[in-house]
């Protein structure tokens, strides 16, 4: 069973916005069991649909439209999608009552071109879309071979396309196609390269089941590893996926910190609340990045006090009381620093946990002995305090990103 | 002249990696004057790509290709090339001094997979590229009507390919194809949101010259302004634009901020280095993503000296000398807190300016009275101290970028 994309939008042509519908919807078809053999991005033009159409008919049994249908440019979408599937447009009550309902809802009343949102295509299935105006529409029709190709048409507001892609339209290809049943499980992997890892893990990887595939997904900062497993039995490659990712944590527990879509700021905050107790940052390198991480999580202020991001050395002096001794003996970036650093946020702020971190991020400011890219991270938790020393690349933002995953890392290990 | 775009790769048919190359070439064509109206995604085999050349080749007048030419993969997308464009692989001097030169920068010597790289089709004329070992290929070829096409190949590493296409490809389809003069400026607005922006500039907008168009771009938190003027005198259209560009900057001077590519931060940072001035933070509900947005100027550490994130109250009164009795009588989020705080940072971190927050990022803490969204801003300068009030919306991350970039816009009107 072969898939294709067809993203409509100007906007995606004068690069304006970045497709990341495309990604997601490849992303969803791929772990379904429906490999994507083309994305195809075109402008809301009648030519162009149908062209992009046909084109798709022809190579593939499922085509997913997006974009192309909102209330101000469904006119020329929508007829050509009649024009395309021999069809003509009309007035779908179930679609009416739910538009009303959605503006009801928003204490407004529904205007003459969101009424048209209601006329739809007879030969299509409609597709219920809680989030919008726009319904999905389900299309299926026989190449001249007698092939059946089912097409999807839904709204290009990505919200709206996933909800409609995650509710409606995925357990309907699955009931359609019936492909072979697929189970996938991310590990995250934080403080080692990727091909570190794999070294780590080859004898691992070699031996796994042939049902069984391994991706490596490298994001800043981090690896993912994907186990998709394959097969006419659930139990079966469900408990083959569970085998393999038990083994993975136990060859690498240092480096693995999750499953799937967690996060380590998530995470640390799952076992701080677990534990009732509390965190504080020092920050000198990250510059509030991890404060910033941690309190992007909502009900971070259950267990996040906050932070002294102490730029300047006097405000590590003043506000941290960094010695200025160490400083100048051992420099700003050192053990002695950032120790000082973790204790005085601890006791100051009153926590449980700290972490503080100082380093040089770049571009200017390495020397021969400490080059840009060198970093510390102390922590300090209940019982101890301690500090471990990197050395990162020579790009600034990527130094900051890893620094802070790295402390998270650091820390979630001492909350374990 | 017709513009489109094929990205080779299978990361992108999976949804690994989102397509940034597709939108940043079409931005670059769009820009330079070459409408694009096709980006088409394909796997690295025969097939997909000899299809897909023939497609576009039917429809545009330039085809630019990314990804399939890295050294481990370059078999077959080189190969297929020399099928499709009637030719084959010769040995290229200049390519392979180019990759000695690459690997002899880095101490490395020339493997045999990176020797493979400098055979080219012989009938292309190849691209220089400092940045990597796969140099882009140029081909012209005339479709049965007699119409020249030119199609030119890249990898897919990002900034290798950006680096060809600003240095090679652009350069060379100006040459090629002789666009008419376009020239664009784009004003950066932040505070106002797009149909408001619209209204307050509605008049001026209808009266442009035919000749200057104007794009409205949203970005989380921003609204930047593009404006494009087309014509074959350069200076009058250089005029025209720069003309529209102070006229708009007259009409709404509280929300315009800056030009181009810049950055709120990048900006405040020159304000203050020019000064000689420095800066300090106080923040609970941005919990430092002000700090970090200020440090991530390479830099910074000239004239930033830190933060106190003040995410619990008692941080607010111990770290900040916020009066119980302020937050007892007037809550956290009020103004008299958060003059405190700005006030307090100030003098603490011994600064010229200070910005504070405080308010409720959500989803949860909103009352009544102060519902999810409320946000105070207080900006401490040498001279005063003043604050305002703001509700945004019910998105946590967004209130949270919101309020930033706010607060660094009102520190910039008080930097001017």
């Amino acid at each position: 069973m072969k898939a294709e994309i067809i993203n409509i939008g100007d906007e995606l042509l004068i690069g304006q916005v970045v497709n990341t519908n495309a990604s997601w919807m490849a992303e969803q078809l791929t772990l379904t069991g429906f490999p994507v053999i083309r994305v195809t991005v075109i402008s809301d033009t009648r030519d162009q649909i149908l062209d992009a159409l046909k084109e798709a008919e022809q190579r593939s049994d499922i085509v997913l439209i997006s974009g192309g249908i909102g209330p101000t440019n469904d006119d020329i979408t929508k007829q050509t999608l009649c024009e395309y599937f021999n069809t003509s447009l009309v007035f779908d009550e179930d679609a009416y009552r739910d538009i009303e309902l959605f503006f009801a809802l928003r204490g407004m009343k529904v205007t003459p071109l969101n009424r048209q949102q209601a006329e739809l295509p007879a030969a299509c299935l409609s597709l219920p879309n809680k989030l919008g105006t726009a319904r999905g529409m389900w299309f299926e029709k026989r190449d001249p071979s007698g092939r059946k190709v089912v097409f999807v048409s839904m709204p290009g507001v990505p919200f709206e396309m996933k909800e409609l892609m995650v509710k409606e339209v995925i357990p309907r290809l699955k009931n359609h196609f019936n492909p072979p049943f697929l189970y996938h499980k991310t590990l995250l992997t934080q403080g080692i390269g990727e091909s570190f890892l794999a070294e780590q893990i080859a004898r691992w990887e070699e031996n796994l089941p042939e049902n069984i595939r391994l991706a490596y997904l490298p994001q800043p900062g981090l690896v993912r590893l994907r186990l998709s497993g394959s097969g006419d039995n659930e139990t079966t490659v469900r408990r083959q996926v569970t085998t393999a990712a038990e083994e993975l944590q136990s060859l690498i527990p240092d480096y693995l910190f999750g499953q799937d879509d967690d996060t380590l700021e998530a995470i640390i905050g799952r076992l701080l609340t677990q534990k009732g107790q509390t965190l504080a940052t020092a920050e000198s390198c990250t510059g509030g990045y991890i404060a910033h991480l941690i309190t992007s999580v909502p009900g971070s202020s259950n267990y996040f006090k906050g932070s002294i991001v102490a730029y300047a050395n006097d405000i590590k002096e003043n506000l941290l009381f960094v010695s200025p001794e160490t400083i100048l003996k051992k420099g700003a970036v050192s053990e002695e620093t950032v120790l000082e650093m973790a204790v005085a946020v601890q006791t100051q702020l009153a926590t449980d946990y700290a972490i503080a971190t100082t380093g040089i991020a770049g571009p200017d400011g390495g020397t021969a002995l400490k080059p840009v890219g060198t970093v510390w991270i102390g922590i300090a938790t209940p019982g101890e305090v301690f500090a471990r020393q990197y050395l990162f690349g020579d790009n600034r933002e990527r130094n900051i990103r890893k620094t802070a995953l790295q402390a998270l890392n650091l820390l979630r290990k001492s909350l374990l």
